[in-house]
């Protein structure tokens, strides 16, 4: 179900931009109880990515009330909340009058065993290097063929997500996550001033992180180093946290401070319902 | 007016990963009289940008059967093709039936005046730089957020063009052409290894070159070599070749080379008509 600029449609002007050239941004959300969790985080990130775009952003207000409305009575679901460039002609010029589109879809919650978030998943590192960009770095924009192409590389459904290098064989982020390492006692995550999504459950894990006096640093690693990582972890905004069981079969173990964040998390999202 | 799949419409699937992902390639091309010039050229690119992106290739036949269908009777225009994923879910994950969408569009071609052609354009670097991408590199994909930022570096009509760096500062492409070099009689245009866009125009030139016995070399130049240049040129399917007439106000004269060059893609045009 899709409110398009604030109307129910199933399809798109072909004119629009996000459409023609990927000239937009988006932000996934869980729903819970027709709450979308970490909204004005969530509305403040789209609202920044729109500034980097040169997009003027929608009111968030109008934003959340239509997300508001658009998730009533859904019990467990996925929003995702686009703005693009709106229709524009040919060329990459910007239209004189930009008339951003707006479009809020709501998606079934995915079936996740619970193992996942209790024991742990299985990852893989994947070929694909992603490019240095520092002016799409850290945004969710709508240019997604780099995630695309690394989730291609697998189809074993026993791997659950696969951790992308950058240029200079740094580990940046899982083509749909972001990854933390722990080395004693230390909570390390990619820095993404060059590349990859600062994503959302990122930002409260680190604050949680700071909260709870766990030192923490910005440190992109290379292969060996995470392989001698002591606990790995995913987030995103969906999954929440998910301990590494296996990297390219290394078996990890999720120790107290994986648990302990990760039930930080769930903490906060508790509040948010 | 827009063929997708074979039919007339104005809109697109929200779910089409065209609109989700820019998950999608896509050729522009010159129509002259209801003939697309150099349509198999054309096709070819696209699928191998398909090939590239794991996007089962439409049937060019089809393609070109479509393509004269919707250009028939138009004196002058642009087309432009899109193949993307189709519809899927959200994920990055491609479907497990891949139906890919093909759509057709026609343009009016665009005003220019005659002048551009004849005395050459005005051109100007971009500060944005463009990011190495092996993978992506050399086909027509649709995440252009990076040519879309660059073109919105200037809004001053007097400048038709702006060339972008890589990473390493070395001169690659226009935000929408190739360019050439020339100095001491012999042809220059970037390799395109790692970014950006292979051109048809450029692919043509090249082997004018070759045939016309013009020493021709793949290398990127850095800004100061460009403004040492003999003469510049630029190329794509909508301008055809371009003299520059000035780069950052340097004064540069379009003699015989570019001249040659450029007659030499009339001609193999007329031929096309």
């Amino acid at each position: 179900m899709y409110l398009l600029n604030g109307c129910r449609k199933d399809s798109v002007d072909i004119t629009d931009r996000g459409f023609q050239y990927g000239d937009g941004v988006f932000e996934s959300l869980e729903i819970v109880n027709g709450q979308p969790l970490f909204l004005s985080r969530h509305l403040r990130r789209l609202a920044l990515g729109c500034d980097r775009l040169l997009i003027p952003a929608p009111d968030p207000a109008l934003l959340a009330d239509e997300a508001t409305t658009l998730c009533s009575g859904k019990t467990h679901a996925v929003l995702k909340i686009m703005v693009t460039r709106g229709p524009g002609g040919r060329g990459y010029g910007q239209p004189t009058h930009i008339k951003p589109t707006r479009l809020l879809g709501l998606y079934p919650f995915p079936d996740f065993p619970t193992c996942y978030q209790d024991s742990g998943v299985a990852v893989r590192f994947c070929n694909y290097r992603l490019s240095a960009n520092p002016m799409l770095a850290g945004i969710k924009h709508m240019n997604r063929l780099e995630q695309i192409l690394a989730r291609a590389e697998w189809q074993d459904d026993s791997v659950q997500e696969g951790l992308l290098f950058d240029q200079n064989d740094r580990i940046i982020e899982g083509t749909m996550s972001n990854v933390f390492f722990l080395k004693d006692d230390v909570l390390y995550t990619p820095d993404l001033e060059q590349c990859g999504v600062a994503g959302i459950v990122r930002e409260i894990i680190m604050e949680s992180a700071i909260r709870l006096a766990i030192p923490l640093r910005l440190e992109a690693w290379e292969k060996l180093k995470a392989l001698q990582a002591d606990e790995i972890f995913l987030t995103n905004s969906v999954i929440g946290v998910w301990p590494v069981k296996t990297l390219e079969g290394r078996v990890f173990e999720t120790r107290g401070l994986t648990k302990k964040l990760q039930a930080e998390y769930v903490r906060l999202r508790y509040e948010e319902v």
